[in-house]
């Protein structure tokens, strides 16, 4: 069976993906009494009391929801919420068993960026996180940003950070590999939507001086018309001496190419034109910029892709369970830039020196090893920035991980 | 321990109650790619060309949101919807283990009813089912009659619903017991909040045409002086004799007593009042309006309360995990007077005139028979009246209940 075939099977059979289970015992009578009436009671009057606790004494402290409204789904564009479901149920199923956070997916039947608003304020209560998915680009900016004002716990929109932190560990881990510096590289950002923009940003605070960003209609500059306000933003803080021109002709010395725009926009000549042990991701999916292999002959020292089929998979898999594990367990109010540098660097910092390949820049997805070290940088990371509500040893949250996260089994 | 002690251990221990869980593998990166991207994408197509689908090729098809906005939670009134939490989940809980339903707690950070019903409708895509729950009276009815017009999938309120389908589950079991007839028999309900009024509907509709409704002002009757609409609709269906009075002049010769009150409001001298047999079910919670031992000894031929520690609980587990259980199997529309009248008989149906006793008209809640044999009558009367999606075969919903339904474990 192919995997269409295999797919359609899974779901029909299965009826979903995700189903919600007890974690406690309700055997009896007196089970019944403790988890529900009438001891439930006790732990509703202490959180009428502090409302902080119902992150401890309910679900809510694992819950995370994931929003979306279907507007753009996969390469599938607006399929609307309904057919979103397998999408997100799959990435909360992914959520669980990398990270054991409990997700949910919640699709919202309306496009409105003020009724999601809203929508997501008003589900506050019941999750401890707010994974958004799949949104259209622009709107997917002002509704992350107004979230991130108006709600006290993390909102993160995957396609966006998820996608940019997975792009900078990966950059990360290929830089060392080619003994290349990202405070001075020239790294190219092809696609200017939402993941591409995340990228630039993520680059940007991670201290790389040397971003530029295409799209379309160019390098994006200070000044050009025709930007949206994320884009804008970018034009200023990227491409510093102001190139002009497309792809092909601000490729030319590059160390790095990073593609979130549509297949085949990398070709040979231009990994040819780029700097000595030049470095391509190609993250257009399910089709890449450039194939792999293609980009490995036309002489990419290090490539990659978002395939599972390919060395170098570059996969927000590897970033989300433990960046949601990591601010669940101390709490966060937010996700900050700096906890998203600091997952990077953890993923990256998975492969040592010595054990950095030109296929092996990037660790497995299915890598035990993950989720746990994101988790603890994120952790750390969030207590030193001021945003945690509690305090933990990251150590201690990086063996807690691992023992709650089984993959592979 | 004692109950209280022992809850707030078990919350703190577990984080509260519900988790989520993949219902497929996913030990490698084909497992990953039969889940997520890229096979995920065919159901998404499939979906998108047929919103139905939802429910059978995602989890949409078994999820059941338990919606509030904890303004009336168990005896403790308006807490607010993070305090809220512990009983929302716990439903969740009771749903999955009794009904293996999977729900998932909603509490909304709002008390509008306007914005609650907006959420709810926007909601709807990613649900089978929608439980209301812990709404404060009367502004559930509206939330709850402007969703059933609105949505395409059962509203339920379980505190008027649930309530009402347990007390005439009971009553009928009371009635076999002293051979006297729903039809004819006296029945006088006490309180007439959301679940006291719904119960009065529900024994009218299911053929009661003794019914008298009391609250603190003494008996309703047509044109009675300060009624919300739902009390002036019983006031028209109920006490056709157009008694006046307070309890304890219209109990006098009441064949069954129903009270949805409050402490203490049963007197003995009320029930020797009554006529021959008298059954009395005392369901405020967690405190009846008379205590079992207390009722028998007045003289009641059979006597229940919502209480575990006495015979005959009267108690919603009976109801709603098989009430959705059917709904859902059958793809209904909406649950209606029909498939609540079936649950109860359903359930009154699990004990034989034979094995009827003074202490035991209701089955307990732990009895593995009864979500199977509400699933299955609702489910069949789904399809008599007309709301289900799908056709199945009633007893093969009983077969696959009893089967994915494993109490005491």
């Amino acid at each position: 069976m192919n995997v269409r075939e295999e797919a359609m099977k899974l779901h029909r059979e299965y009826q979903g993906k995700l189903g919600v289970a007890s974690k406690v015992p309700l055997r009896d009578k007196r089970d019944l009494s403790i988890a529900y009436t009438p001891g439930v009671a006790e732990p509703c009057k202490e959180i009428k009391g502090n409302k902080d606790l119902s992150f401890e004494l309910t679900c809510r402290g694992n819950m995370v929801a994931v929003v979306t409204d279907g507007t753009r789904v996969l390469g599938l564009g607006d399929i609307g919420p309904e057919a979103a479901m397998p999408v997100m149920e799959g990435k909360c199923v992914l959520f669980k068993v990398f990270g054991d956070v409990d997700a949910v997916p919640i699709c919202l039947d309306t496009k409105d960026p003020d009724k999601i608003i809203e929508t997501v304020k008003l589900l506050q209560p019941s999750f401890a996180g707010i994974n958004l998915e799949d949104l259209s680009s622009p709107k997917c900016y002002d509704i992350e940003d107004k979230l991130k004002e108006q709600l006290d716990i993390p909102v993160f929109h995957d396609d966006q950070h998820g996608t940019a932190i997975a792009a900078l560990s990966a950059l990360i881990g290929a830089l060392r590999f080619v003994k290349k510096d990202l405070k001075t590289a020239k790294i190219v950002v092809n696609g200017v939507g939402a993941a591409g923009s995340a990228i630039g940003r993520l680059l940007v605070n991670a201290g790389a001086e040397n971003v530029i960003m295409v799209d379309v209609n160019g390098a994006l500059y200070d000044g050009m018309p025709g930007l949206n306000r994320i884009q804008q933003q970018l034009a200023r803080t990227t491409n510093k001496q102001g190139l002009r021109g497309n792809l092909a002709e601000v490729a030319k010395g590059a160390d790095a190419l990073i593609g979130v725009s549509a297949p085949g926009a990398f070709t040979p000549e231009i990994i040819q034109s780029m700097a000595k042990d030049p470095i391509v991701f190609a993250m257009a999916n399910p089709v890449p910029e450039i194939m792999y292999d293609e980009a490995k002959a036309a002489g990419a020292k290090v490539a990659g892709t978002g395939r599972s089929d390919a060395p170098n998979q570059v996969n927000n898999v590897t970033v989300f369970p433990g960046i949601f594990r990591g601010a669940l367990d101390v709490r966060a109010r937010q996700i900050n830039e700096e906890m998203k540098i600091a997952a990077a660097y953890a993923i990256a910092d998975l492969i040592s020196e010595d054990e950095l390949r030109e296929d092996y820049v990037v660790p497995d997805a299915f890598d035990p090893r993950v989720a746990p070290a994101v988790a603890a940088a994120v952790a750390r990371v969030a207590m030193e920035t001021g945003v945690a509500r509690v305090k933990v040893d990251p150590e201690e949250v990086r063996a807690k991980t691992a023992a709650r996260v089984k993959l592979g089994k």
